[in-house]
């Protein structure tokens, strides 16, 4: 199959299309870029969700109510669950790659785990591209789920249209890391297992962070929300909030913006790798300068900035 | 203090000067290639462990073991754990700060958890920083603990001098995937928490994985031993065949100056992107570019390529 026929297949939702797609995505083949070129046209109009927290807060199934509810209002939901890649996984380290099984004969829905194999830290360009295809494939809702770990990951959350952070009763030292890593990146907070002992003080606590923040009147404070996932309690007000931050916030350019530039930065940045890569000239020079170091006749800094010299 | 009296600090093996100098690498001071630069003539003696393998399976007791054995030995252990960066924790996603007390008045052993920043993938270059630092201040052995996520930690541990690669029993498919990704990386499997069930079928398992590969009269066949890291049983084994593989790669030369180039290869990128970072006219086209995707005119692999032309 052509890649414009695979892309047509996107565009009209079938569900094998969108997996290979993404799977061309997730493996960096070659026909991304061309995929891409024609999808993009016909993405634009999701709204992209991040749900970020540490394993083991329920994430996974706090999007399976996420995504019953939007459905019950009759939106289209795509998931993608970012892993970290692992040898030993093959893939999915934190993920659970059969979930969701209550979506399976619903075509409104797509959910997806993915691995990237982060070179370069790709995570950016292969998550944004999985946002593409199911964009274009017609998903209103477009969730990534992600651990935050690395600066690509914490992107993503940063960046997205809405972005939800969650976390557990009981985390203790981690509510004082919130503070300091990621206060800024949350428009909703929810505090999971609320039946857990301590989730009151949770929601104290990152109310009390919060309060030592500046809002102006009119400016969006993140509202602390209670969740108990496991029954989809407090669901409903989630969604709420977040159409109510949506609704103050449409089309929020200037975040679309450097959205948009993280991934192209990223894409740069791994074309140039690749330029280096395929460069006899500085190949050699790499190789040269490995010898020297492991040798220790050189410092591997010294190294560098002398290939540096020789190739500009 | 001078980075030079920092630098003599550490190769005094002042406990102190070596969390800072290893801080100064986490923090990716811009002060970090002076110290490297001094430092890096007092190191290249010690044997680079690595320790492989995902969470849960022990890997910080197992460590804990076979520090205790080498100082039985009569040998210096420096001991750096890797962890992805994660908001939630403020750095050790995965790890454990307060390990190996045993040790702690031990002046020949120094332990230390570690987080990456991971904007490029930095994992490499500050591993590799860490163990010049531990080298320098005289350990013998210098072990890296890894989960194996992402493709810098799978560099380290396929270039160490000694790669141990552990599992437990009961992961299940987890080993097919070991057979696929990281049956090249180790030197020496372990089983670890051998005696819960399964633990025969998983060495087993290993085994008849490596009954597939050709091992050529007089080439290491990678042992596969079992351990139970909670009572440092079979730890003297794993040791021994440590050991052994050692004496038979006695500076293995390719192997470092694959490491060297790893490393190289990655503050080499780093570098691209700082300069990246502060060209104006990148800026500028970056920042154009951001406002074409965003706004749909543009899909982004096009615009990279707009760029890398308006670039060079």
């Amino acid at each position: 199959m052509s890649i414009q026929n695979l892309a047509a297949d996107v565009v009209a939702r079938d569900h094998r299309a969108i997996a290979r797609a993404i799977s061309l995505i997730e493996n960096e083949s070659s026909d991304a870029p061309e995929l891409i070129g024609h999808l993009f046209e016909h993405a634009g109009r999701a709204s992209l969700i991040g749900v970020t927290g540490p394993p083991g807060v329920g994430k996974s199934t706090l999007v399976d109510c996420l995504t019953t509810a939007w459905r019950s209002r009759d939106r289209t939901v795509g998931v993608i669950a970012v892993d970290p890649t692992s040898p030993f996984s093959g893939g999915a380290l934190l993920g659970d790659r059969i979930r969701m099984q209550s979506h399976t004969d619903d075509d409104g829905v797509y959910v997806r785990s993915m691995a990237t194999r982060g070179h370069l830290g790709g995570v950016a360009t292969a998550t944004s591209d999985a946002a593409v295809v199911l964009d274009a494939a017609g998903m209103d809702i477009v969730i990534v789920e992600t651990v935050g770990v690395g600066q690509g990951q914490i992107d993503i959350a940063r960046t997205a249209d809405v972005s939800i952070v969650v976390t557990v009763p009981g985390m203790g030292d981690d509510v004082q890391a919130i503070k300091a890593g990621i206060m800024e990146i949350a428009d909703v907070f929810v505090v999971n297992k609320a039946d857990a002992a301590g989730a009151d003080r949770a929601v104290a606590e990152i109310e009390s962070a919060l309060s030592l923040r500046e809002y102006a009147p009119g400016t969006w404070r993140p509202p602390v929300l209670k969740t108990e996932a496991t029954s989809c309690e407090g669901v409903t007000e989630l969604v709420d909030a977040v159409e109510r931050f949506g609704a103050r916030h449409p089309r929020d350019s200037q975040r679309r913006q450097d959205r948009a530039r993280v991934r192209l930065r990223e894409t740069l940045l791994r074309r140039l790798a690749e330029r280096l890569d395929r460069d006899d000239n500085a190949r050699g020079a790499l190789e040269e300068a490995a010898g020297q170091v492991s040798r220790g006749e050189v410092d591997p800094y010294t190294a560098v900035t002398r290939i540096l010299e020789r190739l500009t």
